[in-house]
């Protein structure tokens, strides 16, 4: 069956070249990199040693700095705050936006009850938290600030380099999960002078399976398991080599060619948007427009449930996310329990009038001829669902 | 260049039919399993949960016990051992075997910073621990058991029922690592009562990548990574498809297929012992020769160090592994840093005399023409090695 994809948070379809790369190492090339006495784990450990080098470069690292090789970005999330919790005990406070994602809400949450206290900064109606908010709200037990560099649910983009100097000029850690980001903005760690940064493969056309932690050099961090030293100690266990090289490809390809596909998919968004945005009068969007994620494009519309639309729009082949009212479908990375509410809300969305919103992320394997029928087909499904719906009517 | 691969035990050559099934989901069916409403995410749901009910069939697990996926052993054993202690918070004593893998001895070293002892059980010259001590050790406060079901490094393979059964009795939870056994002997949760088992895919001709957590009905266990709902909250972060479902057809194979490949196996490792017993009264094996892992052979040689030994056999075109005195090269299912030391002094091997141990491991692969080769250069790589030795020339 044949369908248009813009489901995109939720993961990419794969590069022909990533996949093209990942081939050898799930059938012949099954040497394990720690065994790299002997040619066929010699191979393995240098294809792995050579993808570090090509996510390091995507996020321009410096030379010092770590990669760390994770199974995927909720993975690198927990490294990172669990494991510079671990090294300054003493500092028992976190700072976060209010639109942050279920790894970094759930992880705070549990760590309340271990003595740990942490402000949840308010954002506008645009998504955006306010700098001067953040830099009042640093105490000095403050250990972390974890900030995504752009929200997947709404698209907004945070002024990433501003919060970056706040905190590095206070001297506290910042996490940035720029798993949304990375390959389609640029992420560098000279410009973003975060502690640590997730970045994941399966969002830029590389496999599932695979996801980065870098960490700034000097900075400490203990490891979430035990065991073997791979990963320089910061990550125990086997490497998954396939999905580690994939990632690699994906992130020479990105560094290589984002500036091809990012202005490509950026003017199919914003025709989705000028068009979707003409149709009704009562369809909104949600988070700026301004400081958006190119691939993206969120609403909701008066009147019509999130989820009535999600099945609408599959039913007519077209894939995307609802963040409806109850529980979300978005997909930030991989996790389904963002609850819309909570960011529908914060960007000041009124809950009386509001039952769920749409989340369509593009590829730059998305074509005119895809945003066209979206178009098409949009207008429909919205006056078929107003009919349907006793609100509209009234 | 062709070779002879023994050391399956770092990681097997994943089967035809496994690299085949994993082909759609590395390329064309990229869905996020989260995302099931629509086709695309409700085929790689479909496939994760078919692989869940092959992994549990491997295991003759009970339809309310519970699989969970991970990425590697190394991370079940983490999640099973710090998942049950963060649950037992007022039982602080854990007990494991002295020959137990560095995931698990490294995680207990650092628990003893929390306040948590431990006690290590040693075995016998067979490497077996005694099941009478293990009795006599477990406590009020004893929160859980971690004994392998066999050693990657010697081979041998515990009394687990008799182990599980003692635990049941007690009430204690028994962790089982039984990475280097599932596949080639018979891991039913029937016989053996553990809390929780491990269980990889890459050590039984499965893709790197995947591991299961085996957790019977009525344990509880925290999570390590805090974020979405994914693995019944065991285990969050995004699947990793491709993987997971190449470990579920692997466990398919070894279930059907167990009855025919470990005789072949077991015939190969038999020849080896008995060829390379024959030729130096100065070879020892290590571990006992009867409880045994099929496809496990284990040695040392007088005069000779493990480090030479390996690379004379690398040059020959014969990839092993080898537990040197300094450090070791053995990979239980991962891990780099056994340090044979423990192992072998563990065993009675004199530490005067021996200057680390060979491993070699076979597989399903392995061919009759393998077996002659190794024993028609060892002699030659020996008495090279023996004319080098000062020690033998004394």
């Amino acid at each position: 069956m044949s369908f248009i994809y813009l489901d995109n948070i939720a993961g990419t379809k794969p590069d022909p070249r990533v996949v093209e790369m990942m081939l050898p190492f799930i059938s012949e090339e099954y040497g394990n990199p720690s065994a790299h006495f002997y040619p066929l784990g010699r191979k393995s450990y240098v294809a792995v040693e050579e993808a570090r080098k090509q996510v390091a470069a995507l996020l321009s690292a410096n030379a010092d700095d770590t990669i760390v090789f994770t199974s995927n970005g909720t993975e690198s999330n927990n490294l990172a705050l669990k494991g510079v919790l671990a090294v300054l005990k003493d500092k028992k406070h976190m700072i976060v936006s209010e639109i942050e994602h279920a790894s970094i809400h759930n992880l705070l949450a549990k760590k309340v009850g271990e003595g740990y206290t942490y402000t949840v900064l308010k954002v506008d109606t645009n998504g955006k938290i306010d700098l001067d908010d953040l830099k009042s709200s640093i105490k000095s037990d403050t250990a972390i600030v974890a900030i995504s560099h752009a929200n997947p649910e709404i698209g907004v983009i945070q002024d990433i380099e501003g919060i970056s100097k706040i905190c590095e000029d206070k001297g506290v850690h910042l996490h940035v999960d720029a798993v949304a980001s990375a390959g389609f903005l640029d992420v560098d760690v000279n410009k973003i002078k975060a502690s640590t940064i997730t970045i994941a493969s399966q969002n830029i056309y590389g496999p599932r399976g695979a996801a980065a932690l870098y960490i700034r050099s000097g900075v400490q961090l203990k490891s979430l398991l035990d065991g073997g030293h791979q990963e320089a100690g910061y990550r125990s266990g086997s490497e998954n080599v396939a999905a580690i090289v994939g990632f690699g490809e994906a992130c020479r390809i990105a560094k290589a060619e984002m500036k091809d596909y990012v202005p490509k998919i950026r003017s199919l968004r914003d025709q989705l948007i000028a068009g979707l945005g003409a149709s009704f009068d009562f369809l909104h969007f949600t988070g700026s427009l301004e400081d958006r994620l190119p691939y993206h494009v969120s609403f909701w519309v008066e009147y019509i449930e999130g989820e009535s639309l999600l099945m609408s729009y599959t039913q007519s082949g077209i894939y995307a996310a609802s963040g409806s009212a109850c529980s979300s479908n978005i997909l930030a990375e991989d996790e389904e329990d963002l609850i819309a509410s909570h960011v529908l809300t914060a960007v000041g969305v009124p809950t009386d009038i509001c039952a769920g919103s749409m989340t369509m992320t593009l590829s730059k394997y998305n074509t005119q001829a895809d945003i066209d029928h979206v178009l098409e087909v949009t207008p429909k499904i919205v006056n078929r669902l107003c009919e349907m719906s006793p609100a509209y009517n009234k």
